[in-house]
């Protein structure tokens, strides 16, 4: 076996960049009801003014502001009403000095008209006569062409998750049909000759297949497809096997390994063993999550990770999740908040920490609890909201301390 | 017209589960591969416990821990090795006092044993001698049966909204067909004789439909499905022939207004016209979204939302959403972090009132900064991270102060 030095998250997150630098993701276009959550594979640039007319904000009479200087309850403008704009309508009157049309809300301001009075500062003395009681400056009540988004404005920019307020920006300018990146593809392999699949009978001293469920439905979460997954036992042969059919249908290979030595052990001359870079990060200064490996075959991604539910989780988000990211230039925020750390949490020298917490509410502070518990445990996850991370030159959290919580 | 007064939200909700407190959402059986994001329906209930034995944490050597008292370096403890344990294999040998096993990680302890020394203190001196250099505490290095779920322990509650998490403790129970809720079905109606579809070409006066697309987005992210969607001119008889169509295939009818008062008035004539309950919320005191209408129409819930973006994400958000999560018996919480307010913000009083914010980071603190515009622009809602809500009776807020920022 090769020796390893063990390298920093950083460090892991650089190597791995740098051997697939050349890795693309493919594309394809979608409709837009499809587009929810999917990454933006082009820039979108407007190809129509939003609103494409100047619009009224409000039920009211389009006027030249001018005229209206001065009116007052006890001292009314007195214009002339020319008549109304319809609806979905464009607003072929033109208004002068002294002139005044009513437009609805949504209605097209006339040309001439540069303020919208409202209808409640206004009253109509007879079919052509308005008062006005109150003044308007220019653009009251009044939305401009472009206002919202000019036409040839840059709307979208390629590496957007779409939300559904993107969605509606798309929807405003007439964009039916998405270039994206398409879901990239997972193939899930757990090992280990003491996993049963979910439907098996369950004996003594077997224990049944998690991991690859979590990151089942943590990849479709996320945005990603599984095209495969398969249980296999510590077996060289059954293992490379089952590797080489999963690295021709997938973009990425995740290897969830059981929990003994000798299950690494194959995991890693597997890996090796088609003629590629093979494994290039072996071991992680990350707690917990240390005997994670890194590497290339067919030119696809090979993750092995740790069996532990927890650790596989954490690794996931740290690396594969990252990698993703990365790869399709997604500038997503992540979702987290701060806590008062409600324990007093050691550090593990040189080492990137995660801890599970809760999130508790106190007398309308804001704390985090710790989720204690052996990492083989799935319940200690399912009962997490988040996690905290201790930065590997940290000493340690105190009591008391304020820092940020990661939602799972 | 009937006469109604504004409620509060919190009314206002309390109204709208009177009204529909006998409404049911079906259920439906899903394998576990699809129970991502999916509402349960049923307690699930432990029939196995995890671990179903006594497992090693480490690769180590099962022993009785009254044995390894005393141990250290200079004065270890001898003890008899029998042999070893198979990954996924019953333990068979029993351990009596100064034997030992081989066990490895994941392994089953033998009986009589009660914890397991770590490999790095101990060591082999022939094939059937074992000297041991540290004590051990009874349970050390040991999960036992049960420890993560024991068995008829309720696992996950009804109305859990599964994560990656609980879905790997289904995985664990050996769980892969689940009751769930039927996904909610939605029909989204816009309505205004300015609007025209995505694909539809643009004319002067016309906006293209923003909030059918933003609220299809919306739903299927939240969980919901779309039977249907449909833009009707502000007339009573297509609008009402639209509406009836859309109750017979959904359980939530949604009416996107046109901004005309015009469309307001249609749409609570034909809501009225079903001979049910028709409209029993006509104005809401929050700011925006104040003209929101919810009414009952052939025993289904039928929800007028204002046509600005913004005002139908936030309706849609307080009381559609807020209806799902009460009758589905949701206990999800909600995702939110704190914020310092960067900007003056007065109340409206005895509305609430939501304010869109981003949120930034500037020199380790968090800011919650406002995102104003009129409320008809859809960039305005595309560029806000969240919100924040002001109470009815609160007096607005000053720069400065800490609030909750809850995430889109």
């Amino acid at each position: 076996m090769d020796f390893f030095n063990v390298v920093s998250v950083e460090e892991g997150r650089r190597m791995m960049l740098e051997v697939f630098k050349d890795y693309r993701f493919d594309l394809e276009e979608i409709s837009i009801f499809e587009g929810t959550d999917r990454v933006l594979a082009e820039d979108i640039i407007a190809k129509e003014n939003v609103p494409g007319f100047n619009r009224s904000t409000v039920d009211g009479y389009a006027v030249k502001s001018s005229d209206t200087h001065g009116a007052s309850e006890s001292i009314p403008s007195f214009l002339t009403l020319l008549g109304e704009v319809r609806m979905g309508e464009k607003a072929d009157i033109k208004i002068s000095n002294g002139e005044a049309v009513y437009v609805p809300t949504g209605g097209m301001i006339p040309e001439g008209a540069d303020a919208v009075i409202m209808i409640e500062y206004a009253e109509k003395l007879d079919d052509s006569t308005l008062m006005v009681y109150r003044p308007v400056s220019v653009g009251e009540n009044v939305t401009l062409k472009g206002d919202d988004i000019k036409s040839d404005e840059k709307a979208i920019v390629r590496g957007k998750k779409l939300s559904p307020q993107d969605i509606g920006v798309l929807a405003a300018l007439g964009v039916s049909k998405l270039k994206v990146f398409k879901k990239p593809r997972f193939f899930i392999i757990s090992t280990g000759d003491e996993i049963i699949d979910i439907d098996e009978e369950m004996t003594i001293g077997k224990v049944r297949d998690i991991n690859s469920y979590t990151l089942y439905s943590l990849i479709t979460k996320q945005g990603g497809q599984v095209t495969g997954r398969a249980i296999v036992k510590d077996n060289f042969e059954l293992l490379r096997d089952c590797v080489e059919k999963a690295l021709d249908i997938s973009d990425i290979v995740i290897i969830s390994g059981g929990s003994s030595v000798g299950t690494r052990d194959y995991t890693s001359k597997v890996i090796n063993s088609f003629n590629g870079k093979g494994v290039f990060i072996h071991g992680v200064s990350i707690k917990p999550g240390k005997p994670t490996i890194i590497g290339e075959g067919k030119g696809k991604a090979i993750f092995g990770l740790p069996g532990h539910p927890v650790s596989s989780m954490i690794i996931f988000k740290v690396f594969v999740e990252y990698f993703i990211k990365k790869k399709l230039g997604m500038n997503e925020s992540i979702k987290k908040t701060t806590a008062i750390i409600d324990f007093n949490f050691p550090s593990s020298p040189g080492k990137e920490t995660y801890q599970m917490v809760n999130i508790v509410e106190r007398e309308g502070k804001t704390y985090a609890v710790p989720a204690f518990g052996k990492s083989g445990m799935i319940t200690l996850l399912s009962k997490s909201d988040g996690y905290i991370v201790l930065k590997p030159h940290e000493e340690g959290i105190s009591k008391g301390e304020i820092r940020e919580v990661y939602f799972l």
